[in-house]
């Protein structure tokens, strides 16, 4: 079995809550996020705390307002952004490397996720771009983007309601395209199933989906996408 | 409570199985049609007896070759499309009046449904159009055929899969959509559910749904809309 | 592809937020409406402010109080109907022209959602009837305004529990039937589910059905479907 | 703990299957029955040799033609109905006692379900009527059947699709509604779901539902419904 | 068509918001319910000026405090328990006739619905008694019961969780047994659909199921299962 | 049937709320326990009283503070975990007795569940231990862990989102793994259900599951299964 | 990470196939089973032959009659019972150590997976007991085997429909209940998920649940929980 | 909107079935594939026949033996793996470029749609490896593939029943991760949902998921994530 992890212990109060997997950026390459929607604002601040102790590149994802406060109290300079409730450590985002990623977002109300992907991948080290508004309803505001969109090495595309732009989008560029269906729509839509297995059975290849919502992790795929070759 | 139908009492064989709408035209102006899938030859059989016996317009949907034969023992000269399991009589289809109905098939699998959907609305009197392969992962396919599309009164969207079609569709023109899901696909295309949420979750307005693979229904409801204006 | 809209450009502030579809009534011949429920009040505000730079004729659905106040902070004599949440500018409602749209809900509950069609029908240029509390569970109340759903081009058949009233009044009109299945009811329910299934599979041929609580989808279709004919 | 049963024991090749509940009809008043769908055709003899042993009156359901080979080789004189899938012993139905029990059908597709309960309700000792073709989709069937419908003191509703009728029936009757769904449909019928779901949320009161396909469940709770009080 | 109900007309202010059944006791049997939940207080209170102008006998199911503030404006007599929502009008029970019903609930939780459906019944004319935390993890406490339970003629089984208490009670006493599943659980409980399945497929015949939580559709099918035959 | 329970009779303002089965720690070999979550405070303190009446050791589970105040009014020296929602009566823990007890927690968020499990073996006897932040993300994790997990008589495995560690853990170790979804994660977690069906499919045999997030269930029976043989 | 397995090679046919776990006996204690459903004979007999080449004890689960030709094609003398489609080498059972494994059986359909139950945990060492026929519908079945539920150190449940027999069997016993949905049933059973759900709601702690028609799952768990303690 | 293509005009007796994509090559990078799954073998047929008039690279996906015979009476030498159901035209593998695929099944009987993922992006230009039976239930034989992993530029993992492995593979690489869950298992497998859910929900961040058996859109989109860059 690989190698276990540095020598680093996590201090007392830590070990009741988490263990952290700092190994995770040299094992894997890429730093490790907290996923804050379920902690408590004490248990985050442990965690935090427990970055900053080891000078650890950090990102923190899904924090509500008092999350942030619990990240603050022991990274003072995270960087914020309340839209996507994203903090990250440091503050400076790395100089980006490797190929472009393009996120799409469907309509106004999918920003939070599409937003959340953006950073999340430029967060990792990529260039990005964001292209909001973009709708099956009206074609030409995606064909208008069109030269964007085939100078990206991943593009990510969120939408709600019917889920229809990804197979649009994977037929009109050689990309990879991660899907990110969101919890956008009412009714039938069933929080973003409908959605998701839109998705799934696009009718384009070159498609793959994220969980509902998970912008995080569509733009953490994005990245390693377009990550620079060795 | 509204007119308790004609004098003409049905033979007792055929009153153990089915008690006949043969009002149904006068009362709503659509001829009956009688749904074979899950009856049995000899149930069929007796109907079409009473088609016989009345002579009155029907249409026979979802009939095997078991079926198709039983309708044509009791009505020799009966029409018959092997492809949608249509059989109507009498053979001759109407003159067309109303506006023009065009039906769109994402892809070639989706074909018997869409031409259930054409021949229905041909049997009801309409003038009818089928497109086929249209499927928004090439869309310089459907962009193709626009004049055609906005050439309609009524427009019958019919896919499977990712059931995107009709969001592109309704975008693209001013009629009417009646969006078809179809059970084609596998996996998480759950027998037509994702493209049925699709479709229910169409992001352009001016779309409605109907049950999964009923193409008939969709051709019944185009000639509807399509009908000419007393 | 088509034509690519005007050359109205969107002031900057909004083009992070919106990519308004101002073609939308040139190209379809229906107005944009604007999807308010999932966007934030500042976010309607900056729409409602380009729709008054250009003037454009403009329905807000699902507003909340707060959505109402950004809208009329930008356009003060926009018409509100706090019942059905929609907005509309200019205040007038158009000439009616075409067929008559008849919205009937079967119980009170499903009122909110029959306004929203009724209203939606009104704002695109149908001449409308309200009709409420005619549900199954009481025939004679159905069967008394029957002249009156004779009488129409379009009828909108809303619906929650068990959502069995579009069949029967499907069975009794020769006029399409745009069936919305509303939340209404508990348990078994499922937030609209079971109407939505029951009107996927009516009985009666000449059902199609938007998605669940969809007021504003089943009144733009229906006032497509009474369009006067060209 | 109640009566533990008489002394019978069952013979040791009945042990390895079935411990049959002969005590059932002494316990509750009516007679056992066995539901053959998942049993081999060599347990049902088992099971048959022993009713025959005993002299117990019992109802066979779900039988196929291989099921009844094997009861009628141990009950040679046992009654069948083929279309049901019903055997009973004695062949002769006992003398009909307590209220009417009327057995409505929606469809000729459900006539099977339907003859399942009406022969149930009728070898539990009720006098039944049996009534086909009535769904809401030409109201005017059912309405001509109201005189039959309020004589009965319980009516079982059997209807696959929509599964709309017992709403309609419920609000025309004073007697108990019990509600039998089919798995007649396809697509969104979901194999009687649509119908069960509309059945539970019937918007008029006095409605109960079984399990979809029921029919000798039905039979039998109406037979409850409707036995002669002591 | 039947009998079009009387000549009382609503007043204007209510006919914007109901159509009420004043004819189903007449009709049916059985006075009007007015389900609240849906309603505002507004609409409520409309309601119950109309029934106090017509001096009818009516109950109000799931009325929130604000609901039964609404009534009693209207209503000042009318009778509230608070814990299962219930109002009726007038407030003296009426004298009962027919056989026992009797309501079982599993667990302390089931209670709010238990009562429910016991009142109903009661309202509706029948004697009726309560018995609770009968849950089968211990089989002696519905043991003990047992007299009671065979001296009903219409037994209404609550349960939550597992739902498996109508199984059992069935298969104890020989007249028809009413389950309601409840919400209550967590988990894959699923609201309620896990009690509601397994009371769908109750092995035991004589158990017919009605909407989660419905306990007034219980208590009402109860009190005609068990109303004094003519 | 069984031993109907002592002589003692529950107090008439208990008998209307709950029958407590103070038989079960005799009959079954464990103490009760009251599940607060669906009952109010006073219904709780009645209980809480009962239970202070008989001196009898019970455990009350998801118990808010609101609870834990009812359950103190009547036994002051109730111990109370309120991460878990546990309070339990004598406060003193009994001589641990049998095998370990092993809980594994994938995450920090699975805490509640994941000590909710532990007291409650604790709680019924077993010496007990508690892993956490063991997913199978970073699986040096969980492989640190091994020699503790060895040793167990039973483990018990508490994890959201995929739900994996499970299938991991029983491929690592020879005893009995309970495993509990927990509701933890987003979008397609759909509550648990996700996890849950994982969980169920588990790859490696010796798994089996309790319901989402029941924790004190999967104590229980592992407590059951830890226990020391007679 | 652990042991890597012994120094064995399989032959190149086989690796491209299958990389049988012959470690997992020594590591966990328990012999490796294959799961034939899904493999061709052809590959069941290449992995048949492996294990004869290795002489290791193995059991072969759901194996069709071809499945069963190709194990003795390799393993001549393996025993093979048909009704649970297990196959097993070497053909003598171990002596029986531990406690006692009691497989209960709610119906005659049940019978194939209960007895696969039984098979697995006799195949793995502990002496059994096969009860069948216990459904709670007629409860003096199940109270007249209490002594031998009583006396197991396990108790599987196999139970189909309303699956509600767990909840009664461990209400009574102190041992833990391993529950087994069946998919015997029809309609709302929906293949099992109805018994599926009602086992994860047991109301009686002490049950945990494997997928459905798993009887070689729950054996194997059974004969983990019952095994001699070191 | 883009280049409509070349001039090629599809022969007459082609159009009414199939609008091919053959501009797909030029336009996306990746040649046209041909889903046989829901087509007849005569559609096969005159695809393939259309495909040797142009000459065009061309996959074809889910052939039955038909669909092969069809497939070759018009393209003799077109290679064929009756595994996976795929055949290719011309039948020679293009020379690999970019970096290399590694596809990882996690059982014997994933092993079908691990082929088609492996041969899909082999014809699509890259170099490919194949790893089986390496589910997490024996975590060292993945282990012991690690350095295999690793040494990829995209990994795609097949895994039916759990569903587990991608979250423990994308743990341990630092990769992108295509999942694809199959329909392999039973019961609460749900024909791949479960496995479907876990793969949405893994806890590792880098996994996309593709439709259920999907294994040509995985092996497309790790062709596309592994190309070389430009």
């Amino acid at each position: 079995m690989p190698e276990p992890g540095e020598a680093w212990q996590p201090p007392p109060e830590l070990q009741q809550v988490a263990d952290l997997d700092f190994d995770r950026e040299r094992r894997r390459g890429y730093a490790e996020a907290v996923y804050c929607a379920s902690k408590t604002a004490e248990q985050v601040r442990r965690i935090a705390a427990a970055v900053a102790d080891r000078s650890a590149r950090t990102l923190f994802t899904r924090a509500t307002p008092e999350h942030a406060d619990a990240v603050r109290s022991a990274l003072p300079d995270a960087a914020h952004d309340a839209e996507s409730g994203l903090l990250w450590w440091p503050p400076a985002m790395p100089e980006p490397t490797g190929g472009l990623v393009v996120v799409a977002a469907a309509g106004t109300s999918d920003l939070p996720v599409a937003r959340e992907a953006e950073l999340a991948a430029r967060f990792l080290g990529r260039p990005t771009e964001l292209v909001v508004d973009v709708g099956v309803a009206g074609l030409h505001r995606i064909l208008r983007r069109l030269d964007l969109l085939r100078s990206a090495s991943a593009v990510v595309v969120v939408a709600g309601m019917d889920g229809a732009l990804p197979s649009v989008v994977a037929g009109l560029v050689s990309a990879p395209v991660v899907a990110v269906p969101t919890s956008v729509g009412y009714g039938a839509a069933f929080e973003g199933l409908a959605a998701l297995l839109t998705m799934l059975n696009a009718c384009a290849p070159g498609v793959a989906v994220v969980n509902i919502d998970n912008g995080y992790g569509a733009g953490h795929l994005a990245a390693q996408i377009a990550a620079p070759r060795s």
